[in-house]
């Protein structure tokens, strides 16, 4: 089988949809929330774990795995399914935006990125090709083009000429991919919180027709009204018949937003991230667990959830590992947590069939609040 | 159901011996290797992960648990098998091990010691009396007499007066513990190296009649024969029908030894806490994962071994893990571990059913060596 996108439905009420990704390594009902397992693993989780919280695809970062282990040992391993023992599907990044990240450890140039390694100071190139080859070694079902994410704020100068450049790799990265049979690659939109340039970005990669298309360059810390602003002008220039993905975004709030707009798929670490610092995400807002009030709690942490941690532990019990810092505790939440946005996720997906995600997102909103304004990019 | 020892098969060998361990919260097979979970969790691991590799009962510790989370905290929680979502069988030690290895921070009168936390400073004081209270509050199926636990080496003087003391404790535990529909208490043999000293503490503690005994103050810091000695001549004293525990040993050599000599349980922090460094007990001897040799190795950590790690991740990504401290490689570790030594324990009991028990030490050994010369106390 090949890479294939269905759409199954349209919402009456808004641009929401509901789909089917189709891969080699299983099918991805859509819109899905993508957990992050960056270094070959979803922290403190086993793939079994994964599989009965009902993640139906995980992504994994192509520069941490370039560094360590290196990609020519996970491809002698036979690739990232077989190395981590995840046979369900794999989406990687580029690179890119981990790249970028480094600030002054790397050097731009149309050929590609210099950069320093922030594990041992050596040096590494990265360039559209490199990150194809990298990906292709890794194998995943899911890879993205070689992208420069520009920083929030910036001149619409400078986004216009990254935007072009990113085009301009995307198509390296297309001509340079040649296992189109097994890894779908998207492009990836840019463009800042600029209209015009969104729509260029969007135009020319719809043009170089990639599979799918991911919305890059936000959450990055711009207002939540801004990201909504422009997905609300940039998602509905891409293809009907392909998946659009946004990068970096797994607060509530940001999901519902999102879909509702078209997305299709989203990630972020912001679940397992917070599990590990004691914060869980619940039916009725954010729950920190060392806090002294739960030190005689005997409830769940929530109630209604389904997961393993909320059938069976306490808040006192979880409150206390974490005060020890046992390890146990940072599972238990990173289970709940992951738990809570794919069964969101999937309340989402049966509210669109329904038509009623709209009053779904509003009673939601009124027991959980927005916790948070952003992702965590 | 009462607690309960049967003795189901003395081997034609030597000392060691078959048997069944009844319990309210389930039955043991002896002799039996006990996964220590210090903070009321086995670090790491789920008790559904624990039952899996047939885990049949648990230590944990009084003087942690006093402190944080506090006695009457789990006795509001229902019980430390409640509080920890634990079923099976649990053993807690008198606290008396942790509060005499705390050194200047603690003062032993008759009366009891008083001490300083090691955690925030502030003052505490323990009897025998105040180890009954916290056990009975924690709940626990056999819990142990307050003891002291010399030091190694001490003069003959002082250890005679600290097991004479012990003994006086003993009773006063007796005395004081109500529950014993519920939970067994066991007294602690001491007398360090002397054996006219361990002779008499056996003899005084046989006299008050306890449902079991420990062997304490071994494994200490004196050398293996030395404490092989101390069991050659302690352990016949000890009532035949009545399960015998050693504190405080789990590598594979200290397990053979002891069962050999009569004993019937034993737990140590070993397993779990190599396991947190990386390190595996195979049927090959140890092996250190984070070793370069092991980067592009692509077999299971001991292809023979049945566990979950070694049934599904080769060297090389567990070493992954662990070079990038992921938890996912302790978790991993601590399953393959704690499954070596129980499954050894199962494979001793089989052994001592047919008679082999010696034939399958020398070949254990002769694959295995003997790669530590002590426990961990």
């Amino acid at each position: 089988m090949t890479f294939k996108y269905e759409l199954i439905k349209e919402s009456k009420e808004c641009n929401a949809r509901l789909g089917k990704v189709y891969t080699n390594h299983g099918e991805i009902e859509t819109p899905i929330f993508m957990p992050v397992g960056t270094k070959a693993t979803v922290k403190t989780m086993t793939p079994e774990e994964l599989e009965n919280i009902e993640a139906q695809i995980i992504l994994s970062n192509t520069y941490h795995l370039y560094l360590r282990p290196g990609h020519d040992l996970i491809n002698e391993a036979g690739g990232l399914h077989k190395f981590m023992k995840w046979n369900k599907p794999i989406l990687t990044d580029s690179g890119g935006f981990q790249v970028f990240s480094l600030g002054n450890l790397r050097n731009i140039t149309e050929e590609g990125v210099t950069f320093t390694s922030h594990i041992d100071g050596s040096k590494h190139f990265i360039s559209p090709e490199k990150s194809m080859e990298i990906q292709n070694y890794l194998g995943s079902d899911i890879i993205m083009a070689f992208d420069e994410c520009a920083p929030y704020p910036s001149s619409w100068d400078y986004v216009k000429a990254s935007m072009e450049r990113t085009t301009r790799w995307a198509k390296r990265c297309k001509d340079y991919h040649k296992n189109i049979e097994n890894q779908a690659l998207f492009g990836i939109v840019q463009g800042g919180m600029y209209e015009d340039l969104r729509k260029e970005s969007a135009k020319q990669l719809v043009d170089l027709d990639f599979p799918g298309y991911a919305v890059g360059g936000l959450s990055v810390g711009e207002p939540p009204d801004l990201m909504y602003e422009v997905l609300d002008y940039t998602v509905p220039l891409l293809p009907k018949n392909k998946p659009r993905y946004l990068m970096g975004v797994g607060s509530p709030d940001y999901l519902f937003e999102a879909v509702i707009r078209g997305i299709d798929m989203a990630d972020c670490v912001l679940p397992t991230r917070m599990a590990r610092n004691g914060a869980f995400m619940t039916s009725k807002g954010r729950i920190t667990i060392k806090n002294a009030k739960y030190k005689r709690d005997f409830t769940p942490i929530d109630p209604q959830c389904k997961c393993y941690t909320c059938q069976n532990y306490s808040k006192a019990y979880i409150r206390h590992l974490f005060k020890e810092n046992e390890i146990l505790g940072a599972r238990l939440a990173t289970i709940h947590n992951l738990f809570f946005l794919i069964n969101l996720m999937k309340n989402i997906r049966i509210s669109i069939k329904e038509d009623n995600l709209l009053k779904f997102k509003d009673e939601f909103y009124k027991e959980y609040g927005y916790y948070t304004k952003g992702g965590v990019n």
